[in-house]
């Protein structure tokens, strides 16, 4: 029988989101009339931008003609959207990133797991706590890490806390480390990393000839001007990190699957022999090998992103789901409770009321509120005793949900 | 510094389709009128069928507004589409596969590549020869291969030979192989595996609990009945085979990206320690952890695919581009040439004359006959004396190329 890759078999159940669905199926059930209000995944809700759909409608009338049909593109991404993400997420703000080092994917997820591909094994790699469980999950399965220990933790990863102490931005580690996973604006907290922490990175990168892997999906939600939008901001980035961006949560493609990473040409790893080699060759290689380039008319809805009009349209986008957020927090604060994202993030971390456990006061909140939240020990250790709540919903449902959380806190 | 992994410098540079694109230009530069048909690379060139265009535009309107947008969809697909795949692609044909065995992904060439992720170390993996460089590369990338040898083949690799004396459909080795990658119809010969041939493999593989790859993307192009369109018509192979098929070739899709997998749930492989585990799990595993679905308005698309319209409209683009590969056949054989395939798959495979290598005759036709074909060695040793000449193109670039190459021979 063929051996499978029985790191696999290290892997905890996929909890917490099952385990969210089978409570909800059950409280609905047995509270048949119930209307719950879903304010627990982080997923849009709002329809595409109109600069994007009259780009896709123009993109699939091409597909329908010979003359304009287009088959296999470029894998890395056609020219057209490399160059409008170079110009207008980086050269705009000062980074000196071309078209050439950016390869269009389809997700920041996708891309967070692949990228292990060109990574050997051997590195010592840290994560956030509480984290985005998929950056962990990757690495058991690419045998990185030893078995779960109880309590839920990988033995072999090293886990930086992120807790109200340190303003859920994890201190830098006295260690060494090789691999660095950090998420700013950051999912599952709603927190940033300021300028001057992320120069403290980039100097220990640097130090420690580690490389950041820096995912600045939610890098639209920040509202605040002094937070680096990108880690190229800090100068020096681009010899120690590779950034990861997303479509999905600035546009509202998480139904259409679009994203981008960014590998500078002047990243270095090396082999176990001790040579140089550049990170850039191998994952062009990878994209090139292993994925086909993304859809022709999601390209064009992506650069579509980037017209004069696609740009307001998104940031009207963004500023309605930050508009929630604000709601969200300053309810909740009003009344007390301690709340934190929000601001440059489309999530709010919210400490739970009395020392409740996160299952205890997401318990509280369905079956009296009949919302459904995030229990933040889902994320790892240092998210119990909080929970998420997502800024993703229609102005109705959140005013709805905030009036009757207020009447059960 | 962090270690990369140092497989990737086992990989030979990608010589072929590049070195294809350095002569051509090379030729054209010196001959700036010389009007060049390209007949190499194997992408479609006709527009997507009408059904298609239709149910785009449908889904993308539906994006476009509130109550009907759609965000992140199940990770497998939705249940619409991968209920009409069931149905149409297997169940019709007296296959028991179910919706929930299959798999729904952005392109065959990406799952051919991530199934090894799954798969463990230390599996003795076969391959044809000649062969379709992507089953290589990923188990090089994987460290599944030893290095590269004079002659291009990896050590490790067990290649089975493909040749005109087994009528290009590999034999069954006598050794033992964990997992062995079989093609057909075949990408680059053309040819196919005969049903007896195919219940032999299926027979070896239970026989020594080995996993079948079975890549059917070219499957549609079958023509003569009694040629297995899936592994799953052979009794027991749901025991023993993964199946790729691919929306590219059937409907035209190569740029707009969908796939699919099927795994069944009773295929299993095993631990280091002798434990069964069954596939279907990990790779579900996989699929929901690094990847996150199909563009919904390419899954509308795929769905129209088996539509009545939608059907009739395949068959007709696939019937177009066997039309050119008879024209193809027929003009080189009536000709004295020996070729192959181009009945069951839009490929014909060309001994070339006179015992001219491959790149020989490539640059005949190139500098004489202005037709650029894939040379057959890029495809591995066995390749050598042989080109391969895609049927995707108009009838007017195919007339006019065998008249050109008729003039020549």
């Amino acid at each position: 029988m063929a051996y499978i890759n029985q790191n696999y078999l290290k892997l905890k159940a996929g909890y917490l989101f099952p385990e969210i669905g089978r409570r909800v199926k059950a409280f609905q059930e047995a509270n048949p009339t119930a209307k719950i209000i879903r304010m627990g995944i982080g997923d849009v809700t709002e329809p595409l931008p109109p600069a994007v759909i009259e780009a896709m409608h123009k993109a699939v009338d091409e597909m329908a003609k010979r003359e304009t049909f287009r088959g296999y593109g470029p894998e890395q991404g056609y020219d057209f959207l490399r160059e409008a993400i170079a110009k207008n997420d980086y050269v705009s703000r000062g980074c000196n990133i071309s078209a050439e080092e950016i390869f269009v994917s389809d997700g920041s997820k996708c891309d967070c797991g692949n990228i292990l591909d060109v990574l050997g094994d051997g590195n010592t790699i840290a994560v956030t706590d509480p984290v985005y469980p998929v950056y962990v999950d990757t690495n058991v399965m690419a045998g990185h890490t030893g078995a779960a220990e109880e309590g839920g933790e990988y033995s072999g990863l090293v886990y930086l806390r992120s807790t109200a102490a340190n303003n859920f931005s994890a201190d830098i580690p006295s260690q060494h480390v090789d691999l660095i996973y950090l998420c700013s604006p950051n999912n599952p907290t709603g927190t940033v990393i300021s300028r001057q922490r992320l120069t403290e990175w980039v100097d220990y990168a640097k130090k420690n000839n580690a490389i950041i892997l820096f995912d600045a999906a939610y890098e639209s939600y920040i509202s605040q001007s002094d937070v680096p939008h990108s880690i190229y901001e800090i100068p020096g980035a681009k010899d120690v990190a590779i950034e990861f961006r997303s479509f999905s949560k600035t546009a509202g493609f998480t139904g259409v699957r679009a994203a981008y990473t960014v590998v500078p040409k002047t990243l270095m790893g090396k082999t176990a022999q001790g040579e140089t080699v550049d990170v850039y060759r191998l994952w062009m290689r990878r994209h090139t090998t292993k994925f086909n380039g993304v859809n022709y008319i999601v390209q064009r809805g992506c650069e579509a992103v980037y017209s004069d009009a696609g740009k307001k349209q998104v940031r009207a986008l963004v500023d309605f789901y930050m508009a929630n957020a604000k709601i969200i927090r300053e309810k909740l604060a009003a009344k007390g409770m301690q709340v934190f994202g929000g601001v440059n993030a489309p999530y709010v971390w919210i400490k739970t009321p009395g020392n409740a456990t996160s299952w205890e006061f997401f318990d509280t909140l369905l079956n009296k509120a009949n919302v459904v939240c995030t229990p933040g020990s889902g994320f790892g250790k240092s998210g119990e005793g909080y929970i998420r709540l997502s800024a993703f919903n229609s102005r109705e449902n959140v005013e709805e949900a905030m009036k009757r959380i207020l009447a059960v806190l």
